[in-house]
């Protein structure tokens, strides 16, 4: 085997991101995923669209652009009070498509926070372009260990 | 390797399901799922909860019941009118959780019809126990094949 092979299969990662660490469960099935905190409290989560995530017209699935919206707009509690949480609604409105090898991006800020229940509005992208918008009311549980 | 290895490696399925036969992109990723349909129009799409559909905290992970309720509400369409479809818009309400091992069962209803969108009300349980309510607003596009 020669080095060009591997290059060749090589993703090129945006530069400013880092791939998540995720080895289990359903994070580790749907990834890989890739993730960039900015210092000012905001982030970016993303991922490429892989063959894996494709439907039966060769686009993401609407399913894994949903995951992905739980989890890309979910962590903006993560950011905010560094807590665990579930998810308790989520309203995803489809705008438009992504294709195979698009760089998936999303985010999204909290807008409300009531006791321990906090509502998110998040957007997820393809360049310049939102392929969904979506709103999420989460809980928040026990704290999460301090980051390093 | 012997018989017995193979046999408790595998999944007991309820009577009357059938799992689909998905080989590629994000429906064999997130796999296995099953299927029921039944006489009178109706049916239920169902998977058991696998450690590649988990969270961290062992339970099913959120994401994977959204892109499950995606593929479950969606397939009234499927079923009502023999058509293909997208997803425009889904509202998913989480009430439950489902557990590793558990049999997860989803299915929906059509409940309007203007042009070419159909809104669907569709829900998810595990056993006598709903796990998510939901609504989605699909627009069908050209015909599927007819089923043999």
């Amino acid at each position: 085997m020669t080095d060009d092979l591997l290059e060749e299969a090589q993703l090129i990662v945006p530069v400013g991101y880092r791939r998540m660490e995720w080895f289990t469960g359903f994070g580790r099935q749907i990834g890989p995923l890739y993730y960039r905190d900015n210092d000012d409290g905001t982030y970016v989560r993303a991922f490429p669209v892989c063959e894996h995530h494709t439907n039966g017209m060769g686009n993401c699935h609407g399913g894994m652009l949903m995951a992905f919206a739980d989890m890309a707009f979910g962590h903006a509690i993560t950011r905010k009070v560094n807590r665990y949480w579930v998810t308790v609604r989520l309203l995803t409105d489809f705008l438009s498509g992504a294709k195979r090898g698009d760089w998936v991006e999303g985010s999204a800020e909290v807008v409300g926070e009531e006791d321990d229940f906090f509502s998110v509005k998040g957007r997820i992208w393809v360049g310049d372009r939102t392929i969904m918008t979506g709103t999420g009311l989460f809980k928040a549980l026990g704290e999460r260990p301090k980051r390093k």
